[in-house]
């Protein structure tokens, strides 16, 4: 799974995109009758989403036309995880391609991580994707890595993990080349 | 499982009747201090009911008498979800059978999904007849499917798609008995 | 498992005393930062409890010492399912037993589910007693029946129905008796 | 797994540390619209604290760096478990040794339980560690002693028991060397 690695030079990761229901979350939504809606996910996940950070890499969390969570929760996600949040996307690929020609990059440099339909377009097309243990099948065939975590158990974490471990060997790899 | 379709045409299926407590949740109340009663839901039955209700299927989320969810609660739902809540049904065979004298629909024109004693006879009524892999033995052996989904884990997302996957299958054999 | 039955005449169950924190909830705390804990407990187990209180069986919910569950969350307890609820319980047996004196009961007359250490004495004197799948070895082994469900998954209805099981076979053998 | 005891003299256990997040609770966050974090916690594991503190050691618990709990969250565990909460810590070896120093005591006093990176250090130190079933795989090298039960399950209340019991050999040993 981890033997993909190579011409693409996937070093240049510059964007994570984050599906939240069912990634981030585990996809269950508490409801409750005061209105006050409740995800739930893992610290490290929120510690992966850090290191990316911390590496350069920008991390936009994404949630799909109908699933919006409430705009207050997002805000908290915001704050807690300190990035950004596009709610309510009818068509992923065309959202992510939006935000690649703002930034000048290509899909070559998106790690995605989706679990559901509509992730799939971008679970194929990015230089890294990822699926959790319990996305759907459609997901985990169209996604290049599947997790050992499940949703909202640190699947992002493992996901950014091995996003930085190929970033090193890519830079190892580069720096050897130099020397030859 | 799959294998019992045929002359009863479930392409009809017009109405899906679906027990809450157990079937869309997963049993448990949170129950706190200060008042406000918690259930959770996955967000991809929230996306199986509406795939339903895009394709012309009317969706009514029934509760057994002795199990209300709260009144703010069931509203919630019926905002979220975009289904009609029938609270507190003491017999929900005859619930249904007055649901479809309104709607002038038979029980084969049914799909409906339940857990519980309670729903042992419109499991065995309904055209399609759904039960979440953790149901009570009793309303696994009158359900006609069993899904591979525990309740509150997609189990309604996946009786959507087995409803709908029987209409279109019923649809393309009309259009070849309109050839033929 | 069920082979106990005999002598001991079970069928005069009168009280059923069930344990709160790993009996009727899973043993779970949420704790929030504005005061209001909140516990878990499936609606099977409601519906069991209301079962034994239709056949006439007193049902009393008691917490150990230390473990209280707040007042207010003992208060909607109390409402919701209907029984008295005994808090910070020092000693069960102790308890129990001026509950028996008040009620000119016995232990034969006891149908008890516990889950912990401060349960042993109470598992072993009662008529008829339970502990959840996931209940401590120590009580695992002082209990005359193990649940097949876990604590806040059903298991206090299991041991109801099992209750009514008993009840009904000394019934039929008791109208056997006077015939012959 | 337990063969480890002996020349260390563990009897002398006097400080128990306790990783918060992963270990004391699942990990998992509920964040809601409303600012109200919640995090859960088994009640066995209050109980594993008190028999601690009855037997005189002392426990703190401890959150790394970048996880803190909301401050009326943690103020709510302090009330709870009676335990003092350390927050944001940034290198947890310096200031378990900081605690040490206060105290007179050495690493071979300290029991520690701990999941992620940030423990490694402090689990390989303590005299007695232990890390619960779901620990990272670095942890649960580090760690002494693999708890059978998960974060937020009973890890601590499994580890409490493990170390008086072991205080109990050592004792019963030091007796038996007085004799001969």
């Amino acid at each position: 799974r981890y033997g993909y690695f190579g011409k693409d030079k996937p070093e240049v990761v510059k964007l994570m995109v984050c599906n939240i229901m069912g990634c981030l979350t585990d996809g269950t939504i508490s409801l409750s009758a005061n209105g006050d809606d409740k995800v739930s996910y893992h610290y490290r996940d929120q510690d992966g989403i850090n290191m990316l950070k911390t590496d350069g890499v920008e991390v936009i969390l994404m949630s799909s036309k109908g699933y919006p969570i409430q705009a207050a929760l997002a805000h908290k996600l915001v704050e807690r995880l300190g990035c950004v949040v596009k709610q309510e996307v009818d068509n992923k690929k065309t959202e992510v391609e939006e935000l690649l020609k703002e930034r000048e990059l290509e899909w070559k440099d998106v790690a995605y991580i989706g679990n559901d339909k509509a992730d799939v377009q971008c679970l194929e097309l990015a230089g890294l994707s990822a699926v959790p243990k319990d996305g759907l099948e459609i997901a985990r065939i169209a996604a290049k890595y599947t997790c050992r975590n499940a949703a909202g158990q640190g699947a992002v974490m493992e996901f950014a993990e091995h996003i930085l471990l190929l970033k090193k060997k890519a830079k190892s790899q580069m720096e050897q080349d130099r020397i030859n």
